[in-house]
């Protein structure tokens, strides 16, 4: 039976959680606070007595957790422990009972693992756009799932209806957001938003650190360092592992970065001013659409609904070209009908 | 008669405000409320109303505001103003009266323009380490300046009290620190922290503008993105204007950002994983003084200070000695001692 939010939303799932770190204990914390029935395996159970105090339902082993066959199973954790979890749980888990997701940020390499593991059929791939600098259980913070996009990925195996299951889950579970692409079209756009920009955060980082004078520009520094390299702070061991699995992607960026600097600095060499005028100018569609945003959040412009709808045959590309047309889906009315809000395109 | 601040702590000076943009407009209400007599000028007069109420003198030209003879001319126009604002200024300045200084981010163009003016004598470089991606009067906020560091600039010329008068309006005044270091070492550090940064930032909206999954991306796009795209948000005009006045340094840095890039990405390719490795840990000493900071900002350590002695002779590197050690003077004790704070170096 369906748990009842304090609110009276229906929350329609009971939620087993694999690890209790930063994603993972947030996910739990702001699921069971929805009203969600919630059950959670972490490697080290130091995050028990809290987690328990909130309604948790935290279990000795990662076998019992897929043994009470939660509706949804999410792992979340870390992906250097993915194939021996999948171990464990490929010879327990229900398929019929049980949809398996998970929170990585590179979904090609999940996917992977998980049809190694022979279970590709009960599996759709998650990742929601959030996180920060921190992790573990401590660092927890159910705030940071306000207003998330999510990220719901496929392949030629999924099924449609655990797209929608799981989509419930984020959309009434959280009142959260999301949209739906294959696997290679989310590894390349977060290699593009946030691999990539990772490795030149911490670039400049060891620039500094390279530089006779680094104390002075430590010293120096201001806004506009500190946010372009707070996501270096990030543990590197962990920014590491998520570069280096979505590591084709990252190459070629990392070169078109190089590129667009080295042809910026001839610009500066030659005093091109042309070229210099061009280079401040060409992002300009994604300022607008920026501006956009923060229109919407101040009230300034309305929120533009669409109704989406997805044909059975086709579900695959119906998804995709939503996500293309800058749609985020926010409820299913129906099972092939959605709710997205419209934003323009850049 | 020095104005006395509301809190008791005398305000030592006059000062005469060129231009009420964000910087000059956040400048002369901090500095009015601390109790300061400022006088100001700025080339349209739409600020003036809601100056004058709190008490700031507007003045009709900028004739007039020299004439008044404020203690210290603190130039806040746009660097593309500069020369005509120098030569209007030049037959009217009393440099017995008074020490003009600037908040320009790049010092050595500036220095330039006021040697070419005639004017150098009476001149001390500042620029303070604060600013956001908005301009103009009606983004001015005093709230900038908090716990701000400023660069106080020297080159041959430089009188040693010009740098303790102008230090005494950003430490009593505005209740900030600073360090004093001479021009070319300013301009290397200002580009490395900021400049250099920004061509950065805005080289990752072009990456992403010229992506054809574009709109996906900026879907997924969350905060570290969000971070280091901020800058690149910022009026692209301004942005080009501080990078081109500064473009030998930028140019430098860009092409040294650009091959560790390569380098990082060819890394990659090989799987070379030492020097995958070494890329995410050669900046733990900037991890290390950040948590530093936190640590300080937190009370969880306590700040240490320093006495530092400045001699007659050798003023300028007693100043860039004790920058280099990672020292910000928060107040001078007499004409030759200041207080320091001391952070570890990195």
């Amino acid at each position: 039976m369906p748990a009842i939010a304090a609110d009276g939303i229906e929350c329609p799932q009971h939620v087993g959680i694999v690890g209790l770190g930063l994603i993972g204990g947030s996910l739990a914390v702001r699921l069971r606070s929805a009203g969600c029935a919630v059950s959670a395996w972490n490697h080290r159970a130091h995050p028990y007595e809290t987690a328990a105090r909130i309604g948790i339902e935290c279990k000795d082993t990662l076998e019992e957790l897929v043994e009470a066959q939660p509706d949804v199973l999410v792992l979340c954790n870390p992906l250097v422990a993915m194939p021996k979890i999948l171990q464990t749980i490929k010879p327990i888990i229900d398929p019929a009972r049980t949809t398996l997701t998970d929170v990585g940020s590179v979904k090609g390499l999940v996917r992977e693992q998980v049809h190694a593991a022979g279970i590709t059929d009960c599996y759709v791939g998650a990742h929601p756009m959030t996180g920060n600098e921190r992790s573990g259980w401590t660092a927890a913070n159910p705030g940071i799932f306000d207003n998330a996009l999510w990220a719901l990925t496929y392949d030629e195996h999924t099924e449609y209806r655990r797209i929608v299951q799981v989509a419930g889950l984020i959309t009434r579970g959280l009142q959260n957001s999301l949209i739906v692409i294959d696997d290679e079209t989310h590894d390349r756009a977060a290699s593009l938003i946030s691999h990539m920009p990772h490795v030149v955060s911490t670039a400049l980082i060891n620039q500094m650190t390279a530089d006779p004078d680094r104390n002075i520009a430590a010293e120096l520094s201001a806004g506009s360092w500190r946010d372009m390299t707070r996501v270096a702070l990030t543990d590197p061991d962990r920014t590491c592992a998520m570069v280096v699995e979505n590591s084709q992607n990252v190459e070629v960026l990392l070169r078109q970065m190089a590129s667009r600097l080295t042809e910026f600095a001839d610009a500066l060499r030659d005093d091109d001013v042309a070229a210099i005028h061009r280079f401040f100018t060409e992002g300009q569609t994604y300022r607008d659409f920026k501006q956009h945003l923060a229109n919407r959040n101040s009230g300034e412009t309305e929120t533009v609904f669409t109704t989406l709808r997805i044909h059975p045959e086709h579900w695959r590309s119906d998804f995709l070209e939503s996500a293309k047309r800058g749609e985020y889906i926010v409820r299913f009315t129906s099972g092939h009908h959605a709710l997205a809000e419209r934003h323009p395109t850049i």
